[in-house]
């Protein structure tokens, strides 16, 4: 299964460059068109892309009709890695083994960059209404689900609890309220818009969510693991950030071990919420690959 | 007329505020809720939202139904002035006679207002998908017009060249471009969202649209020119910025007079735009006296 999950995730990767290669500006100025394509294009793992295909998969409905939402999903998520990583966030020279994006283009064009991907995520998200067959009533859901789990009641509100969070001691939950906030969220939103595209009945929404939530926050923990035991050059970033800026992390405050519990206790989670669909879907394997994967990727 | 235009601008203020506290996202942390609501209730013209409303009311259709975009209108506009401001960009310290917002949440919070503002603005817009007759072709093009008028290729693409102008001799028709993407793609949306919204026929969406491009750009000749001979105190922001920061202006490319005679042939041009409605529309005074309004503003 791990040699088919690889191969998948290959095929998402194309996938989601083509989608973003449809939704792209077209006549931009050409500094902003090459910062923005320099983010874009580092080679990302696409993970919120292989979460909406693979539930997709999972209800039995087209990759196609994923692109709008694939390219939404990468273009907010480059945007916030373009913001974050900026010198007065959290000031880092390295991404993906490149210089980060200020570095090259310098801090006003980043800006920048991310500001013009954050709407060209909606222009792409928009072209959902060119599909027929989706009743304005699913995309009021979709478009205004997808706006708030970016938003300030999403990721942006967990980026500041975040800020808010450093070189202080945070409470367990409040850690976890975080990353629901500044990570789960768009992964959520990656499993449940494909839930809605999907067709899928009350109760399989309600697990794929589930499901999402759980492996989000599990992706979450297996991060601030791999700032403490991961391989920098696997990373293509430096570990041990999270000391130096005093983040509350999972090893800080549980330890290590009982992080990697934790992780593992979510990933089960995650894999449960799944009988539900078993009883009438066929496709789930990607979906049980994916919780897997959370658990043991290195990078 | 201008005594009227006056009362129909607080009618304007008033049902933007309303609007705007309508999609305000209402479970962000306080922090960035406050930071959001520093800059979006800092007593702003609402100058978009005054093109929108004119616009529906002189194509006889409801106020209420502009309420998701002038909410948008506005959410943007904010956004992209909280980021015009920074350190990185124009480094201002005063906006509308008040410290700008990095100056009193610092510049983390102030990127992820901003970056909040945008989501915000698109949560807001989805909401037309709630009203009822909407047909969806006629949502793509709001949607994707809206994103394309704030993104790389329009208020943000003339931001990245209004940087790349600074300390450079740049051509006129080059100045002109720059303004007509920085300032006047988001000032001819306000009209042409209307237009749409309102149902105007081909001939008069056309004029409209001619209407908004003159006057967006009558708009930021006067503000080149209020630059140089405005008062700091009516305007809330110091004069002569754009001398010290070299950028290229109308004033300082063909002087002060052709400047002022440029502004007026452009308001003289969008008030002929209008002849096509006159025939048969008769609500459009609101339109003249705002583009008046245009050539004589202080602030």
């Amino acid at each position: 299964m791990m040699q088919d999950i690889r191969a998948y995730m290959r095929l998402v990767q194309e996938e989601t460059e083509r989608a973003l290669r449809r939704y792209l500006p077209k006549h931009a100025p050409d500094t902003l068109q090459e910062a923005i394509a320099y983010s874009l294009f580092a080679g990302g793992k696409r993970l919120r892309p292989l979460f909406h295909f693979a539930t997709l998969e999972a209800l039995g409905a087209e990759r196609s009709i994923g692109y709008p939402v694939v390219a939404a999903l990468e273009m907010v998520h480059t945007y916030s890695l373009i913001h974050d990583d900026l010198p007065a966030m959290d000031n880092d020279d390295l991404r993906r083994g490149k210089p980060t994006n200020h570095k090259v283009f310098g801090e006003a064009v980043a800006i920048l960059a991310g500001d013009a991907l954050q709407a060209q995520a909606f222009f792409a998200l928009s072209d959902l209404l060119s599909f027929p067959g989706l009743p304005p009533a699913k995309l009021l859901v979709l478009f205004q689900g997808f706006a708030r789990a970016i938003g300030a009641e999403g990721m942006v509100g967990g980026q500041v609890l975040d800020l808010e969070a450093e070189g202080k001691n945070i409470e367990l939950d409040a850690l976890e309220h975080l990353h629901r906030l500044k990570t789960g969220s768009l992964i959520v939103f990656s499993v449940e818009s494909a839930a809605i595209l999907g067709g899928a009945k009350a109760k399989e929404h309600e697990a794929l969510v589930r499901y999402a939530r759980a492996l989000g926050l599990a992706f979450q923990v297996q991060d601030d693991i791999l700032d403490v035991i991961g391989d920098e050059k696997m990373l293509g970033k430096k570990t041990r950030q999270d000391d130096i800026q005093q983040k509350s992390t999972y090893p800080a405050l549980i330890g290590l071990e009982e992080a990697q519990k934790f992780r593992d206790r979510l990933i089960e989670e995650a894999k449960q919420a799944l009988d539900v669909l078993t009883e009438e879907r066929q496709s789930i394997q990607i979906l049980f690959a994916i919780a897997d994967l959370v658990g043991t990727r290195e990078s």
